[in-house]
């Protein structure tokens, strides 16, 4: 692939992601109210910055196939899923999502519990049904995206999230959250898009670490959005982490501090594509997309 | 296998299983009280049914070897966690399971969604990491177990239970729910059992059969022991189905006409064993263990 912007990149392929993903849950036969609850918060809009990262990664070795839209649209199913747990009343109590009323609001919390459940189950179906991929590479898949969504990756932030709300937290105890919550499933993104793509294991773990610089930039960014974004674009109130007395990146290290912390893990993630001799300036541009969004 | 007494067969494989369901949550590297909340369920006993059918069918073809208890103990993981999902204050609203505090009772609702979201995350991650099995094998273990659990099976059951709380339903209806909410991850005990054994496809399709007869028996005993079983043996309070107007096959059929349903379809799993050229008295008396159980 020639170099491309990313904002073209991105135009096509969001595109491409939005037709496809309903279509996942559309051709279920289950009960029509779990359906148009499931589809419900997979259609709520959303940047789909998780699929765009594996699509990209896998463009930066070979064109894009039917096939890796399966991929990239259960790891949107993963994502929506924690999204609907994570709104409900015993967890965040949150009420909108994305500027619309979150599923729960919508479809009730019963609904909304098995929705979730619903998603992340047929997540795994999408993994292991991908046609013209071999059983050892959907192994792998299913296996990295069981570690990366589960107790160990994103379950486990949940709960070290919802357990930090309790107390002030060290910067240590908040990377530990954000590695895991946010971070797990953006490795997986980038990760599961290089093995889709064949590239060799030096790349992969080269990619690796640019996914793990890629996550910090995200969540640091994600803090001072809260402090300083525009309730508008955010479809959130802004301010309600503070006004939780959530540990953020600006509380621990001031609003300066979280900016420059922002800055040194972008020039991280940046230096880790050096050693890929393939055109990543797809993959760079995300750094920058992902350092300057406003919302 | 040599004929074996079911009786004498539960004994032995249920303390196996007992014995090595918590070690596949004990080594996960997660938040302490999140693994507490995922052990606390996994121990809180229960029949283990789903395993013991598991391997009682792979019994019917081999010995028993050390790998399936791993797909065995994912079961296990999938039945523990719709249990705390369904008894949730949004679903049945349960104060106590298996005679114990529910496990929402006990941590707080918001780690009881992440428990039940861990374990069946878990179940996923089991089943792809079998060793000594081929990835062909563990990918068809993985989509069925997927199809079996998610909306299309127990998820989708779970969601018609509780839309057919507000009405009465048809018989029609009551087996629809039954089918899915219980029946698919019992079919999917027997016929994961059968592909790990290296059944043939045609005693497959037999063993389907009897797994889809075994799930009603299961379920007509379960709603008969609601109206006449004995509460310190069910840990639950009796009749919980009748205060609520939930449908019932002796709501349904009355008491008698229930239980003649009972004999008809334990004498239809019977008779479908019939065509498999092994000894497959396990599975027989397995017909008899649930026409009888007393809870």
């Amino acid at each position: 692939m020639n170099t491309t912007s990313l904002q073209t990149f991105i135009e096509a392929y969001k595109k491409e992601i939005d037709q496809r993903l309903p279509l996942f849950i559309e051709n279920l036969s289950c009960p029509g109210r779990l359906k148009e609850a499931m589809l419900y918060s997979l259609n709520a809009g959303g940047k789909r910055v998780r699929p765009l990262l594996m699509l990209a990664t896998i463009a930066t070795y070979r064109d894009i196939e039917e096939t890796d839209y399966q991929v990239a649209c259960a790891l949107e199913c993963i994502h929506t899923y924690s999204l609907i747990h994570d709104d409900l009343p015993a967890m965040d109590d949150d009420d909108f999502r994305r500027g619309k009323p979150t599923n729960h609001r919508v479809f009730g919390e019963a609904m909304a519990i098995l929705a979730g459940d619903g998603l992340l189950t047929r997540a795994f179906e999408l993994v292991s049904t991908l046609e013209g991929v071999s059983p050892e590479v959907k192994m792998t898949l299913v296996q990295q995206l069981a570690e990366a969504s589960g107790a160990e990756g994103m379950v486990g932030g949940q709960v070290a999230d919802l357990e930090g709300e309790k107390k002030e937290l060290e910067l240590k105890e908040l990377e530990y959250i954000h590695h895991h919550k946010t971070g797990a499933l953006l490795r997986y993104a980038i990760v599961a898009g290089a093995i889709l793509a064949k590239a060799t294991e030096e790349d992969i773990f080269h990619l690796r670490t640019f996914s793990e610089q890629l996550g910090l930039v995200f969540q640091i960014k994600d803090d001072i959005l809260d402090v300083e974004g525009n309730p508008d674009q955010m479809g959130k109130a802004i301010g309600s982490d503070e006004s939780k007395l959530k540990s953020t990146y600006p509380r621990l290290l001031s609003l300066e501090g979280a900016k420059e912390k922002l800055q040194i893990h972008a020039d991280q993630a940046l230096s880790s594509l050096h050693s890929i001799e393939k055109d990543v300036s797809l993959l760079a541009q995300f750094v920058e997309y992902i350092t300057n969004r406003s919302h």
